[in-house]
């Protein structure tokens, strides 16, 4: 397939969510649609995984599970063994000042299904909606924490992606700061909010970036992505806080997610890959709720961060969104 | 060894330079003193590379060579074969406006010895002087184009670092932007000094942190390092640029540069790193000039970047720095 870009001359575009630049340079990349990752498959053995049904007690304690208190259950939100903070710390009793504060916070992990071979993708659309209605229970429970701002869900999927146990898994940090790309990103929806009047996200869409929709989502490919064949999943309409969203929505996402994720690895070649949920900071005012609206990003991991970007914070992008939505756009999903 | 931190509760810190909060969580590592890089070494292969003495016909153009016009040179500046960003496209008349424009650009490679299995640390400290004076040297080229705004100096080392090429280079990125890690630099420096009427680089230093030092430079862990066993290497004298660096200075600066890069490889089992020089845009004025320091990043890759960094750009290191710069202090360099 001949890229619409092929040969095209670099390009810097400004991503205007997080305010950053990104470098477009097709003239290093193979084709868009050559794109392959090559990390290994993991390892998915069955013996000895604590995550697995019947290994409960192997595990941190439980927070909840899903049927409750069901022998047979279909998800489990429990403390992550080795937390990055502690919930066991006093809880500070104001924002921080200065330079250093005590790491209070929670680091959660959710279960998402009870076998151990069965992927996030394999399951059907109205079990991904029940995982996200879980994300959204855990969130209003840890909202009841004055010092907590931000709460970041994010699936880590693959050894090379930062996933340390192969089965399906993901992630809850609830943190005591505004993280320094969400403080980006509001300063940046702001501005463009002050500027225009409208919320940016809810004017995202467009047809060359658009990969699949549904009637309250779409998916897409933004124009200044990060990184090559990264998606985003966004709400049509708008709304500030993740952890909104009703479990009828939750199953039309989960349909939604179910394809992208199938998409990218049938397209990519079953590549690591990372998804985190950007949404608003817990106790935001109402100006705040008015120009920032939440979104999935699923990044496929399929080139490396070097000196480059360590030291610039500017990414190097060898495929144009443009490309790599309508790859996207034309993968066969087999029913 | 104990840690002193062994044992410690997570903290969260503030990096002051960039702004931006950093988790320590030691609780989820092993001792500070076990830290081995487990990354392969690299295939050394001499055969076929373009990069060594007598192959300068495969390389892309030359831009000049130390000492000049010397068929036994000891570095080469070249052009990259696969540039990022193109030096042939029209160069913009104006500072960027909006959210695209063209990549217009440098994209320079520093071949740092004619000799294929020589690492920059093998090289004496003079050679090393000679390949810091080879990039003020072009930068001070590069900034006679009106439109460059910043260059960004770096160093990948092993494939996991993003070293495509075995053969010990540097890299040069002449940018028509500022970057957003430059910006956010820019911002949180100038507050600094509107606040203290300091230079915030200039009151660095502190005993727990120090590794080592000579008469202009000193080495440090950062208080707030975003990366375990991260080194910087910072001049005690007030520089904004360092272009303006001297031979002398520069043989000294190699110096302690050898001495960190075999500190690093003798403790951390050779582990694939990253250099970076953080200086001020090349059109700087004289405010900015007052309250910008130079100075070297080191970063070695010892824990991989997730779904939590890319989505909160929060890291999360396990190291405390008081750790990590007591583990260098202590480490014993053969003669």
């Amino acid at each position: 397939m001949a890229s619409s870009s092929e040969n095209a001359n670099p390009e810097l575009r400004k991503d205007a969510v997080w305010n950053r630049w990104v470098i477009f340079s097709p003239a290093r990349a193979k084709r868009p649609s050559d794109f392959k990752s090559k990390s290994p498959t993991d390892p998915n053995p069955n013996q000895q995984c604590p995550f697995c049904i019947g290994h409960e007690h192997e595990c941190a304690p439980e927070i909840f599970r899903v049927p409750p208190r069901d022998p047979n259950w279909k998800i489990r939100v429990i403390q992550n063994l080795y937390p990055a903070l502690s919930r066991t710390l006093p809880e500070p009793q104001h924002a921080p000042s200065g330079s250093l504060q005590t790491g209070f916070g929670f680091h959660d992990v959710v279960i998402e299904t009870p076998v151990h071979p069965v992927h996030l993708s394999d399951l059907p659309p109205t079990e991904i909606g029940r995982v996200f209605v879980a994300y959204t229970e855990r969130i209003q429970q840890l909202a009841s924490h004055k010092s907590i701002q931000y709460v970041q869900v994010f699936k880590n999927h693959g050894a090379s992606a930062g996933a340390s146990m192969s089965h399906s898994h993901s992630q809850m940090m609830a943190l005591p700061i505004i993280p320094p790309s969400v403080s980006a990103r509001l300063a940046s929806m702001k501005d463009h909010f002050d500027q225009t009047g409208k919320c940016f996200i809810c004017k995202i869409q467009r047809e060359d970036l658009l990969i699949d929709s549904s009637t309250n989502f779409f998916s897409l490919v933004p124009f200044a992505a990060t990184f090559p064949f990264e998606i985003w999943i966004v709400p049509r309409y708008h709304s500030a806080h993740f952890h909104e969203l009703d479990a009828e929505k939750a199953v039309e996402l989960g349909g939604l997610l179910k394809l992208m994720l199938r998409k990218m690895s049938l397209q990519l070649n079953n590549p690591p890959f990372n998804y985190m949920i950007h949404t608003s900071p817990l106790h935001s005012n109402g100006s705040e709720l008015a120009y920032t609206h939440w979104f999935i990003q699923i990044v496929p991991q399929l080139i490396g961060i070097a000196g480059f970007e360590l030291g610039t914070g500017c990414y190097i992008n060898p495929v144009f969104p443009e490309d790599a939505a309508k790859v996207l756009r034309e993968v066969k999903v087999p029913e």
